[in-house]
């Protein structure tokens, strides 16, 4: 299918002229998902139009400042617009209904898959919700608390609160305009970025257990069996919190966090700094990702994934002379 | 000594007319004393004055980017700035030399005590590197990297890069402006917020192992043993994240840290939410601090020590119905 351009321009015009739409979030929706697809929808609320927010899994409770009940819109004469979802297969439940048939497609993510029939792309925007701001903005909404608290989510969640290399002079403005509204950051920034529950305190003890240190500690590996998983109920999304610690340490260049994903399948999370590149060793491994961040599944007993995992690490720091002990 | 209160026209008049300047610290220095510290070094050079820094402490090597030699000032005819030193017994080893004769105090925290010859005060900054951000602004001093960088450094240090509640418009605008230089904000926040050392992970890890839940789970104690400060070499600052861990968990509304600071003596730190307040409870044991972070110093056994705490707190909880059950 021919994926076709839009500008800011375009999407404004597009957005004006419908009637009836449907917004679709991806799948293990996260803050800029949900943050844009609400803001969205509350902004084409005042333009009169008839909207439905459609997310493919259950919303966390922790978005609920933001959300409402939506309208109900007929599939048959909807546009149908995804935010934030750079690649059909994220839509998860709902690729199967909508996958092929995404009118707009808004999103920031450099790898797009273009998809949809038309896509407004902004690869510099740190967040999603970046983009829809300057849309409500063109589009001359009239921003609310509960507007600015979602675009807020937003630019917070997929920032590491501004933390990252992605942030721009830009993500710091709307920010800056962002709190002309009472969005509460600090109450928003202690349940995203600060809040975990005893299970998972519970568990990451657990995790820390495990540590395991190799090539001159410039390697960390963390394990989360099964076991720890059913003991502490704690599974999924609830986990990404820990692969941050594998990278975490100081002189570590390559953390992983390997997690049990069967009796005898794991899957392991690999988090580098240069000069090491996370994808191309989970590639030599099947697996695939980012340059910084990647991930591969192994078969086998936890001692032989560690083997193949190291033995991939280790070739690689030796040909790009990260390691040059013969410690061991 | 009557506190002269300066206006942001009186602080750029009174730093064109001197020649020479001291800029002072507090101890155990952090990214925001530093930051503008140094910020207001660079902006008074490129005035011609000569300037020298003095930090009462060591300077923590994670700060260096922003660091250089400074001049040599003779005390005689130096006119002494103190830059984020609420109190003049924050100036530490240099408190003796300076404590009185303190010429400007440049600060945002609203206890300032009103130690200073003459204040510059603007409490609702986020950081002082907000206030010499605007006063280099005033001077019409040009930025470059090395200030933007520091003044950077201040903002996101005090505010837990953009997550508290002290961060206003303001603050983020402030930010948006240093991106015009060449901050590599990433890399600050890398290293401010998200790198640890190996021993303190593995006292992390220790600690986490000490966990206690109390008054349904709605107070949560940790402990940090002489003999795990021994082993892991870690103590001092390097310990105020651990105190970070006692409030993170959902529902948790006081949360302890308990650290060993003799044989028998013992730091709590007690963090809460509403409707507790950790001033209240820490001044009926002879401590003090603020409405949700304060600090008590304890004579006895651990469990004496647990004792006392555990009793002011409930005491609290009760008369402040934030615990009803009658499960301890």
């Amino acid at each position: 299918m021919n994926c076709i351009d839009f500008t800011l321009k375009d999407t404004v015009k597009f957005l004006k002229k419908n009637s009836n739409y449907i917004i679709l979030t991806h799948a293990s929706p996260d803050g800029d998902t949900l943050g844009a697809g609400y803001a969205l929808y509350y902004g084409l609320k005042q333009l009169g139009k008839r909207v439905e927010v459609i997310c493919p899994d259950v919303i966390p409770q922790k978005f609920a400042y933001f959300l409402c009940d939506t309208d109900h819109v007929s599939r048959e004469n909807a546009v149908v617009i995804a935010v934030d979802v750079a690649d059909k297969r994220l839509l998860g439940a709902l690729q199967e209904d909508f996958g092929d048939t995404v009118d707009l497609n808004i999103d920031h993510h450099v790898s797009n898959a273009r998809y949809a029939k038309n896509l407004y792309l902004d690869a510099d925007a740190a967040a999603t919700c970046e983009i829809i701001y300057e849309l409500l903005s063109a589009l001359k909404i009239k921003f609310n608390d509960t507007i600015a608290k979602a675009l807020y989510t937003g630019l917070a969640t997929d920032t590491g609160c501004f933390k990252y290399s992605c942030v721009t002079a830009k993500t710091h403005k709307i920010a800056a305009a962002l709190y002309d509204y009472n969005i509460e950051a600090d109450v928003i920034n202690k349940v995203m970025f600060d809040t975990k529950s005893k299970d998972l305190l519970t568990l990451e003890r657990m995790v820390l257990d495990t540590a395991e240190y190799h090539f001159n500690d410039k390697c960390m590996i963390l394990t989360i069996t099964a076991a720890m998983q059913e003991k502490t109920g704690c599974s999924g999304p609830d986990l990404e919190g820990i692969t941050e610690i594998s990278r975490s340490v100081e002189g570590v260049i390559a953390g992983v966090t390997i997690k049990q994903t069967g009796s005898d399948t794991y899957k392991a999370s690999l988090r580098t700094y240069d000069p090491l590149n996370a994808s191309e060793i989970c590639k030599k491994l099947g697996g695939g990702g980012h340059k910084n961040a990647a991930a591969v599944t192994l078969c086998g007993s936890l001692d032989d994934v560690k083997v193949k995992i190291l033995d991939a690490i280790k070739q690689q720091m030796e040909e790009k002379h990260a390691w040059t002990s013969a410690a061991e």
